[in-house]
Protein backbone atom coordinates (compact mmCIF):
# COMPACT_ATOMS: atom_id res chain seq x y z
CA UNK A 1 0.00 0.00 0.00
CA UNK A 2 1.06 3.59 -1.07
CA UNK A 3 0.72 6.47 1.68
CA UNK A 4 0.69 9.63 -0.17
CA UNK A 5 1.54 13.76 0.94
CA UNK A 6 3.38 15.06 3.20
CA UNK A 7 2.07 15.15 6.75
CA UNK A 8 0.62 11.52 5.66
CA UNK A 9 3.82 10.05 5.30
CA UNK A 10 5.42 11.80 8.34
CA UNK A 11 2.84 10.39 10.31
CA UNK A 12 3.51 6.98 8.33
CA UNK A 13 7.21 7.15 9.72
CA UNK A 14 6.56 8.08 13.07
CA UNK A 15 4.09 5.77 13.60
CA UNK A 16 5.91 2.67 13.14
CA UNK A 17 4.62 1.86 9.64
CA UNK A 18 6.95 -0.45 7.80
CA UNK A 19 8.30 1.88 4.73
CA UNK A 20 10.11 0.39 1.91
CA UNK A 21 10.59 2.75 0.47
CA UNK A 22 9.95 6.75 0.18
CA UNK A 23 9.57 8.29 -3.44
CA UNK A 24 10.50 11.84 -3.42
CA UNK A 25 10.02 14.37 -6.18
CA UNK A 26 13.32 15.28 -7.53
CA UNK A 27 12.92 18.85 -7.53
CA UNK A 28 13.50 18.44 -3.39
CA UNK A 29 16.65 16.40 -3.44
CA UNK A 30 18.85 19.69 -3.25
CA UNK A 31 16.24 22.03 -0.86
CA UNK A 32 16.11 21.74 2.89
CA UNK A 33 13.15 19.34 3.26
CA UNK A 34 11.69 18.00 6.59
CA UNK A 35 10.14 15.14 5.47
CA UNK A 36 13.84 13.99 3.96
CA UNK A 37 15.46 14.52 7.15
CA UNK A 38 13.04 12.40 8.90
CA UNK A 39 14.23 9.49 6.52
CA UNK A 40 16.95 9.95 6.72
CA UNK A 41 17.14 9.46 10.61
CA UNK A 42 15.17 6.40 9.90
CA UNK A 43 17.29 5.31 7.53
CA UNK A 44 14.56 4.59 5.00
CA UNK A 45 15.56 4.05 0.95
CA UNK A 46 14.86 7.58 -0.66
CA UNK A 47 14.30 7.47 -4.43
CA UNK A 48 14.56 10.52 -6.08
CA UNK A 49 11.98 10.39 -9.40
CA UNK A 50 10.63 13.00 -12.08
CA UNK A 51 6.93 14.72 -11.04
CA UNK A 52 5.41 12.93 -13.34
CA UNK A 53 6.36 9.33 -11.98
CA UNK A 54 4.47 10.44 -8.86
CA UNK A 55 1.59 11.38 -10.48
CA UNK A 56 1.44 7.87 -12.16
CA UNK A 57 2.04 5.96 -9.05
CA UNK A 58 -1.07 8.74 -7.19
CA UNK A 59 -3.95 7.09 -6.37
CA UNK A 60 -5.12 10.83 -4.25
CA UNK A 61 -3.30 12.89 -6.84
CA UNK A 62 -2.39 14.74 -3.86
CA UNK A 63 0.45 13.70 -3.53
CA UNK A 64 2.62 16.35 -2.70
CA UNK A 65 6.34 15.39 -3.76
CA UNK A 66 6.12 12.33 -1.39
CA UNK A 67 4.57 8.89 -1.83
CA UNK A 68 6.16 5.89 0.84
CA UNK A 69 6.05 2.23 -0.54
CA UNK A 70 4.56 0.40 2.68
CA UNK A 71 4.88 -3.41 3.30
CA UNK A 72 2.97 -5.59 5.16
CA UNK A 73 5.02 -6.31 8.62
CA UNK A 74 3.96 -5.14 11.92
CA UNK A 75 6.02 -4.46 14.68
CA UNK A 76 5.38 -5.34 17.94
CA UNK A 77 5.80 -3.93 21.41
CA UNK A 78 8.34 -4.63 24.45
CA UNK A 79 5.56 -6.54 26.10
CA UNK A 80 4.73 -8.34 23.22
CA UNK A 81 8.04 -10.01 23.05
CA UNK A 82 7.91 -10.31 26.99
CA UNK A 83 5.03 -12.42 27.14
CA UNK A 84 6.71 -15.81 26.36
CA UNK A 85 6.36 -19.18 28.31
CA UNK A 86 10.10 -19.26 28.69
CA UNK A 87 13.26 -17.48 30.31
CA UNK A 88 12.90 -13.97 28.07
CA UNK A 89 16.18 -13.77 25.41
CA UNK A 90 15.85 -10.73 23.66
CA UNK A 91 18.63 -8.74 21.29
CA UNK A 92 18.65 -5.24 21.62
CA UNK A 93 20.56 -3.64 18.56
CA UNK A 94 22.13 -0.50 18.79
CA UNK A 95 22.27 1.25 15.40
CA UNK A 96 22.40 -1.49 12.33
CA UNK A 97 22.64 0.40 9.15
CA UNK A 98 23.07 -2.17 7.04
CA UNK A 99 20.15 -4.38 6.12
CA UNK A 100 21.43 -6.99 5.05
CA UNK A 101 23.32 -7.15 8.40
CA UNK A 102 19.97 -6.67 9.91
CA UNK A 103 18.29 -9.43 8.16
CA UNK A 104 21.00 -11.76 8.61
CA UNK A 105 20.53 -11.03 12.36
CA UNK A 106 16.99 -11.64 12.17
CA UNK A 107 17.25 -15.11 10.37
CA UNK A 108 19.47 -15.98 12.64
CA UNK A 109 17.59 -15.23 16.17
CA UNK A 110 14.39 -17.05 14.56
CA UNK A 111 16.46 -20.40 14.49
CA UNK A 112 18.06 -20.10 17.40
CA UNK A 113 14.69 -19.33 19.24
CA UNK A 114 15.22 -15.55 20.56
CA UNK A 115 11.55 -13.89 21.46
CA UNK A 116 12.29 -10.77 19.78
CA UNK A 117 14.43 -8.29 18.65
CA UNK A 118 14.57 -4.57 19.66
CA UNK A 119 15.97 -1.83 17.26
CA UNK A 120 15.54 1.79 17.71
CA UNK A 121 13.94 4.14 15.47
CA UNK A 122 16.36 7.00 14.43
CA UNK A 123 19.82 6.19 13.06
CA UNK A 124 19.57 2.35 12.41
CA UNK A 125 18.05 0.33 9.46
CA UNK A 126 14.23 -0.45 9.47
CA UNK A 127 12.34 -3.36 8.61
CA UNK A 128 12.29 -2.75 4.58
CA UNK A 129 12.14 -5.24 1.73
CA UNK A 130 15.99 -5.94 1.70
CA UNK A 131 15.65 -7.20 5.19
CA UNK A 132 12.60 -9.44 4.65
CA UNK A 133 14.50 -11.33 1.53
CA UNK A 134 18.34 -11.57 3.63
CA UNK A 135 16.37 -12.95 6.39
CA UNK A 136 14.92 -15.37 4.04
CA UNK A 137 11.54 -15.34 5.11
CA UNK A 138 12.15 -15.50 8.99
CA UNK A 139 10.97 -11.59 9.83
CA UNK A 140 7.39 -12.70 9.50
CA UNK A 141 8.06 -15.06 12.74
CA UNK A 142 10.29 -12.71 14.51
CA UNK A 143 8.15 -9.81 17.03
CA UNK A 144 10.63 -7.20 16.84
CA UNK A 145 9.97 -3.74 18.62
CA UNK A 146 11.23 -0.10 17.81
CA UNK A 147 11.68 1.92 20.29
CA UNK A 148 12.80 5.76 20.31
CA UNK A 149 15.23 5.11 23.02
CA UNK A 150 17.00 2.32 24.14
CA UNK A 151 18.05 2.95 27.20
CA UNK A 152 14.49 3.28 28.39
CA UNK A 153 13.61 -0.20 27.19
CA UNK A 154 17.02 -1.33 28.52
CA UNK A 155 15.35 0.42 31.74
CA UNK A 156 12.24 -1.68 31.24
CA UNK A 157 13.65 -4.92 30.40
CA UNK A 158 15.51 -4.59 33.80
CA UNK A 159 12.63 -3.95 35.43
CA UNK A 160 11.19 -6.92 34.02
CA UNK A 161 14.28 -9.15 35.38
CA UNK A 162 16.34 -9.45 32.54
CA UNK A 163 20.07 -9.03 32.45
CA UNK A 164 21.85 -6.81 30.10
CA UNK A 165 25.10 -7.80 28.71
CA UNK A 166 26.72 -6.11 25.63
CA UNK A 167 28.86 -8.38 23.52
CA UNK A 168 31.86 -6.15 22.49
CA UNK A 169 35.49 -6.36 22.93
CA UNK A 170 36.94 -5.49 25.99
CA UNK A 171 34.71 -7.79 28.50
CA UNK A 172 34.48 -11.13 30.67
CA UNK A 173 35.45 -14.15 27.98
CA UNK A 174 31.61 -15.10 26.10
CA UNK A 175 32.49 -18.66 27.68
CA UNK A 176 33.10 -17.83 31.55
CA UNK A 177 29.88 -15.74 31.69
CA UNK A 178 26.52 -17.44 32.85
CA UNK A 179 24.14 -16.56 30.40
CA UNK A 180 20.90 -19.17 31.38
CA UNK A 181 18.91 -16.70 33.29
CA UNK A 182 16.32 -13.85 31.51
CA UNK A 183 18.68 -11.90 28.99
CA UNK A 184 18.69 -9.61 26.64
CA UNK A 185 21.98 -8.84 24.35
CA UNK A 186 23.44 -5.80 23.28
CA UNK A 187 25.20 -5.47 20.08
CA UNK A 188 26.35 -2.12 18.01
CA UNK A 189 26.60 -1.47 14.85
CA UNK A 190 29.29 -2.33 12.29
CA UNK A 191 31.56 0.85 12.54
CA UNK A 192 30.81 2.19 15.75
CA UNK A 193 30.35 -0.42 18.36
CA UNK A 194 27.73 -0.44 21.41
CA UNK A 195 27.64 3.62 22.52
CA UNK A 196 29.49 4.48 25.19
CA UNK A 197 26.12 5.61 27.08
CA UNK A 198 24.53 2.71 26.46
CA UNK A 199 27.49 0.16 27.45
CA UNK A 200 28.12 1.79 31.10
CA UNK A 201 24.21 1.43 31.46
CA UNK A 202 24.10 -2.49 31.08
CA UNK A 203 25.08 -5.37 33.47
CA UNK A 204 28.56 -6.49 31.67
CA UNK A 205 30.18 -6.75 28.63
CA UNK A 206 31.26 -10.37 27.15
CA UNK A 207 33.74 -10.76 24.34
CA UNK A 208 34.81 -13.17 22.04
CA UNK A 209 37.98 -14.11 21.66
CA UNK A 210 39.66 -13.26 18.62
CA UNK A 211 42.92 -14.84 17.74
CA UNK A 212 43.89 -13.32 14.43
CA UNK A 213 44.97 -10.27 13.25
CA UNK A 214 42.12 -8.39 11.55
CA UNK A 215 40.62 -8.68 15.07
CA UNK A 216 37.02 -7.84 13.76
CA UNK A 217 33.67 -9.97 13.02
CA UNK A 218 31.07 -9.17 11.24
CA UNK A 219 28.09 -7.86 13.66
CA UNK A 220 25.34 -10.19 12.15
CA UNK A 221 28.14 -12.88 12.78
CA UNK A 222 29.50 -12.19 16.40
CA UNK A 223 25.63 -11.58 17.16
CA UNK A 224 24.88 -15.76 15.45
CA UNK A 225 28.00 -16.75 18.07
CA UNK A 226 26.87 -15.24 20.94
CA UNK A 227 22.91 -16.42 20.79
CA UNK A 228 24.16 -19.64 19.96
CA UNK A 229 26.45 -19.60 22.78
CA UNK A 230 22.81 -18.67 25.20
CA UNK A 231 21.45 -21.47 23.50
CA UNK A 232 24.41 -23.98 24.38
CA UNK A 233 24.26 -22.78 28.40
CA UNK A 234 20.50 -23.28 28.28
CA UNK A 235 19.98 -26.05 26.68
CA UNK A 236 22.85 -28.20 26.27
CA UNK A 237 25.36 -27.64 29.75
CA UNK A 238 26.45 -30.69 30.91
CA UNK B 1 48.78 -7.51 -13.29
CA UNK B 2 46.90 -8.66 -16.92
CA UNK B 3 47.34 -12.21 -18.91
CA UNK B 4 46.73 -11.72 -22.50
CA UNK B 5 45.62 -14.50 -24.94
CA UNK B 6 43.58 -17.71 -25.43
CA UNK B 7 46.23 -20.13 -23.59
CA UNK B 8 47.87 -18.39 -21.50
CA UNK B 9 44.87 -17.59 -19.97
CA UNK B 10 44.06 -21.07 -20.04
CA UNK B 11 47.79 -21.99 -18.73
CA UNK B 12 46.66 -18.94 -15.51
CA UNK B 13 43.04 -20.07 -14.63
CA UNK B 14 44.28 -23.55 -14.59
CA UNK B 15 47.18 -23.02 -12.53
CA UNK B 16 46.27 -21.25 -9.25
CA UNK B 17 46.75 -18.30 -10.86
CA UNK B 18 44.43 -15.71 -8.65
CA UNK B 19 42.11 -14.48 -11.53
CA UNK B 20 40.00 -11.45 -10.52
CA UNK B 21 38.01 -10.95 -13.61
CA UNK B 22 38.23 -12.33 -17.47
CA UNK B 23 37.16 -9.28 -19.90
CA UNK B 24 35.88 -11.63 -22.89
CA UNK B 25 35.51 -10.24 -26.67
CA UNK B 26 31.89 -9.64 -26.58
CA UNK B 27 31.41 -11.35 -29.87
CA UNK B 28 32.17 -15.11 -28.62
CA UNK B 29 29.49 -14.47 -25.76
CA UNK B 30 26.74 -16.23 -27.94
CA UNK B 31 29.26 -18.86 -29.19
CA UNK B 32 30.73 -22.45 -27.71
CA UNK B 33 33.79 -21.27 -26.55
CA UNK B 34 36.29 -23.39 -24.01
CA UNK B 35 37.62 -20.50 -22.48
CA UNK B 36 34.36 -19.25 -21.56
CA UNK B 37 33.15 -22.64 -20.34
CA UNK B 38 36.16 -23.05 -18.25
CA UNK B 39 35.79 -19.74 -16.77
CA UNK B 40 32.43 -20.69 -16.02
CA UNK B 41 33.50 -23.71 -14.38
CA UNK B 42 35.85 -21.98 -12.20
CA UNK B 43 33.00 -19.54 -11.38
CA UNK B 44 35.38 -16.58 -12.46
CA UNK B 45 33.16 -13.48 -12.99
CA UNK B 46 33.41 -12.78 -16.73
CA UNK B 47 32.81 -9.38 -18.46
CA UNK B 48 32.11 -9.22 -22.26
CA UNK B 49 33.70 -5.96 -24.06
CA UNK B 50 34.08 -4.43 -26.98
CA UNK B 51 37.00 -5.75 -29.05
CA UNK B 52 38.26 -1.84 -29.13
CA UNK B 53 38.47 -2.18 -25.16
CA UNK B 54 40.29 -5.41 -25.32
CA UNK B 55 42.71 -3.85 -27.69
CA UNK B 56 42.56 -0.49 -25.04
CA UNK B 57 43.90 -2.73 -22.43
CA UNK B 58 46.53 -5.00 -24.28
CA UNK B 59 50.09 -4.21 -23.56
CA UNK B 60 51.06 -7.56 -26.37
CA UNK B 61 48.26 -6.48 -28.79
CA UNK B 62 47.79 -10.28 -28.73
CA UNK B 63 44.90 -10.46 -26.72
CA UNK B 64 43.02 -13.09 -29.11
CA UNK B 65 39.79 -11.49 -27.43
CA UNK B 66 40.68 -12.72 -23.81
CA UNK B 67 42.28 -10.49 -21.15
CA UNK B 68 42.41 -12.08 -17.63
CA UNK B 69 43.24 -9.40 -14.70
CA UNK B 70 44.84 -11.32 -11.92
CA UNK B 71 45.31 -10.14 -7.74
CA UNK B 72 48.30 -11.06 -5.51
CA UNK B 73 46.83 -13.73 -3.75
CA UNK B 74 48.40 -17.20 -3.84
CA UNK B 75 47.08 -20.22 -2.75
CA UNK B 76 49.00 -22.50 -0.31
CA UNK B 77 49.13 -26.01 -0.44
CA UNK B 78 47.36 -28.54 1.97
CA UNK B 79 50.59 -29.55 4.01
CA UNK B 80 51.60 -25.50 4.05
CA UNK B 81 48.44 -25.43 6.01
CA UNK B 82 48.95 -28.27 8.17
CA UNK B 83 52.05 -27.16 9.05
CA UNK B 84 51.54 -25.65 12.18
CA UNK B 85 52.62 -25.31 15.62
CA UNK B 86 49.30 -26.71 17.34
CA UNK B 87 46.61 -29.20 16.68
CA UNK B 88 45.43 -29.05 12.96
CA UNK B 89 42.09 -26.97 12.44
CA UNK B 90 40.78 -26.87 8.98
CA UNK B 91 37.91 -25.94 6.87
CA UNK B 92 36.63 -27.46 3.68
CA UNK B 93 34.18 -25.76 1.63
CA UNK B 94 31.48 -27.78 -0.87
CA UNK B 95 30.84 -25.69 -3.10
CA UNK B 96 30.35 -21.96 -1.74
CA UNK B 97 29.11 -20.14 -4.92
CA UNK B 98 28.60 -16.90 -2.87
CA UNK B 99 32.07 -14.09 -3.28
CA UNK B 100 29.99 -12.67 0.12
CA UNK B 101 29.56 -15.81 1.83
CA UNK B 102 33.18 -16.97 0.47
CA UNK B 103 34.84 -13.50 2.14
CA UNK B 104 32.72 -13.60 5.32
CA UNK B 105 33.57 -17.06 6.29
CA UNK B 106 37.38 -16.20 5.80
CA UNK B 107 37.05 -13.33 7.81
CA UNK B 108 35.30 -15.40 10.80
CA UNK B 109 38.08 -18.20 10.14
CA UNK B 110 40.71 -15.66 10.33
CA UNK B 111 39.68 -13.90 13.88
CA UNK B 112 38.68 -17.79 15.56
CA UNK B 113 42.40 -18.82 14.51
CA UNK B 114 41.67 -21.50 11.67
CA UNK B 115 44.90 -22.97 10.68
CA UNK B 116 43.46 -22.87 6.81
CA UNK B 117 40.73 -23.36 4.39
CA UNK B 118 40.35 -25.33 1.68
CA UNK B 119 38.14 -24.95 -1.56
CA UNK B 120 37.86 -27.06 -4.97
CA UNK B 121 38.65 -25.81 -7.78
CA UNK B 122 35.97 -26.49 -9.81
CA UNK B 123 32.16 -25.21 -9.31
CA UNK B 124 33.32 -23.05 -6.21
CA UNK B 125 33.75 -19.27 -5.97
CA UNK B 126 37.94 -18.47 -5.79
CA UNK B 127 39.63 -15.36 -4.63
CA UNK B 128 38.27 -12.12 -6.21
CA UNK B 129 38.08 -9.07 -5.05
CA UNK B 130 35.10 -9.51 -3.95
CA UNK B 131 35.79 -12.00 -1.67
CA UNK B 132 39.05 -9.69 -0.85
CA UNK B 133 36.93 -6.87 -0.09
CA UNK B 134 34.01 -8.94 1.89
CA UNK B 135 36.37 -10.40 4.19
CA UNK B 136 37.76 -7.19 5.27
CA UNK B 137 41.83 -8.12 4.89
CA UNK B 138 41.34 -11.02 6.53
CA UNK B 139 42.38 -13.34 3.35
CA UNK B 140 46.14 -11.85 3.23
CA UNK B 141 46.22 -13.86 6.71
CA UNK B 142 44.93 -16.70 5.74
CA UNK B 143 45.98 -20.13 4.13
CA UNK B 144 43.78 -20.96 1.21
CA UNK B 145 44.61 -24.30 -0.78
CA UNK B 146 42.52 -24.97 -3.80
CA UNK B 147 42.00 -29.09 -4.68
CA UNK B 148 40.51 -30.54 -7.80
CA UNK B 149 38.82 -33.36 -5.56
CA UNK B 150 37.63 -32.56 -2.07
CA UNK B 151 37.51 -36.38 -1.66
CA UNK B 152 41.14 -36.74 -2.24
CA UNK B 153 41.84 -33.70 0.28
CA UNK B 154 39.96 -35.07 3.07
CA UNK B 155 41.79 -38.86 2.50
CA UNK B 156 45.06 -36.65 3.01
CA UNK B 157 43.77 -35.02 6.06
CA UNK B 158 42.72 -38.41 7.33
CA UNK B 159 45.92 -39.68 6.90
CA UNK B 160 47.78 -36.90 9.03
CA UNK B 161 45.45 -37.83 11.61
CA UNK B 162 42.40 -35.41 11.45
CA UNK B 163 38.74 -36.18 12.06
CA UNK B 164 36.69 -34.78 9.71
CA UNK B 165 32.91 -33.78 10.59
CA UNK B 166 30.42 -32.74 8.15
CA UNK B 167 28.42 -29.86 9.16
CA UNK B 168 24.67 -30.07 8.25
CA UNK B 169 21.30 -30.96 9.82
CA UNK B 170 20.62 -34.51 10.70
CA UNK B 171 23.54 -35.04 12.51
CA UNK B 172 24.51 -35.46 16.25
CA UNK B 173 24.32 -32.71 18.24
CA UNK B 174 27.31 -29.66 18.03
CA UNK B 175 27.23 -29.24 21.59
CA UNK B 176 27.62 -32.82 22.25
CA UNK B 177 30.45 -34.20 20.36
CA UNK B 178 33.88 -33.89 21.63
CA UNK B 179 35.86 -31.24 18.56
CA UNK B 180 38.99 -30.94 20.06
CA UNK B 181 41.70 -32.67 18.76
CA UNK B 182 43.12 -32.69 15.15
CA UNK B 183 39.97 -31.76 13.15
CA UNK B 184 38.63 -30.51 9.72
CA UNK B 185 35.01 -29.22 9.54
CA UNK B 186 33.33 -29.52 6.01
CA UNK B 187 30.60 -27.04 4.93
CA UNK B 188 28.69 -27.22 2.14
CA UNK B 189 26.69 -24.82 -0.43
CA UNK B 190 23.98 -22.85 0.08
CA UNK B 191 21.35 -24.08 -1.30
CA UNK B 192 22.43 -27.76 -1.75
CA UNK B 193 24.65 -28.18 1.37
CA UNK B 194 27.03 -31.23 1.53
CA UNK B 195 27.43 -33.92 -1.40
CA UNK B 196 26.24 -36.89 -0.14
CA UNK B 197 29.23 -38.67 -1.51
CA UNK B 198 31.31 -36.43 0.80
CA UNK B 199 28.99 -36.86 3.34
CA UNK B 200 29.02 -40.57 3.38
CA UNK B 201 33.19 -39.55 3.77
CA UNK B 202 33.52 -37.69 6.68
CA UNK B 203 33.73 -39.24 10.60
CA UNK B 204 30.91 -37.91 11.66
CA UNK B 205 28.15 -34.74 11.05
CA UNK B 206 27.40 -32.31 13.42
CA UNK B 207 24.25 -30.33 13.60
CA UNK B 208 23.20 -27.39 14.96
CA UNK B 209 20.05 -26.82 17.18
CA UNK B 210 17.57 -24.94 14.85
CA UNK B 211 14.06 -24.35 16.97
CA UNK B 212 12.18 -21.64 14.47
CA UNK B 213 10.17 -22.34 11.74
CA UNK B 214 12.55 -20.98 8.81
CA UNK B 215 14.95 -23.84 10.04
CA UNK B 216 18.32 -22.98 7.72
CA UNK B 217 21.36 -20.68 8.65
CA UNK B 218 23.41 -18.64 6.26
CA UNK B 219 26.29 -20.71 5.23
CA UNK B 220 28.51 -18.55 6.74
CA UNK B 221 26.87 -17.75 9.97
CA UNK B 222 26.49 -21.53 10.68
CA UNK B 223 30.03 -21.85 9.66
CA UNK B 224 30.76 -19.37 12.97
CA UNK B 225 28.92 -21.00 15.44
CA UNK B 226 30.70 -24.37 14.26
CA UNK B 227 34.03 -22.97 14.40
CA UNK B 228 33.57 -21.03 17.36
CA UNK B 229 32.37 -23.82 19.26
CA UNK B 230 35.29 -25.77 18.64
CA UNK B 231 37.37 -22.71 20.41
CA UNK B 232 35.68 -23.10 23.29
CA UNK B 233 35.76 -26.84 23.73
CA UNK B 234 39.43 -26.42 22.70
CA UNK B 235 40.42 -23.58 25.54
CA UNK B 236 37.47 -22.72 27.54
CA UNK B 237 36.19 -25.85 28.25
CA UNK B 238 35.66 -26.32 31.98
Amino acid sequence: MNIEGKNQVVEAIKNDKTINKLFVDKNFATRRDDVISLAKQYKLKIEFVPKKTLDSMSKTSHHQGYIAETIDFVYSSLDDILNTQSTPFVVLLDGIEDPHNLGAIIRTCECAGVDGIIIPKNRACQVNETVVRTSAGAVSNMKIARVTNLKDAIDYLKEKGLWIYVAETGGEQLYKQNLTGPIGIVVGSEGKGVKQSIRSYCDGVVTLPLKGSVNSLNASVATAIVVYEIVRQRDFKN
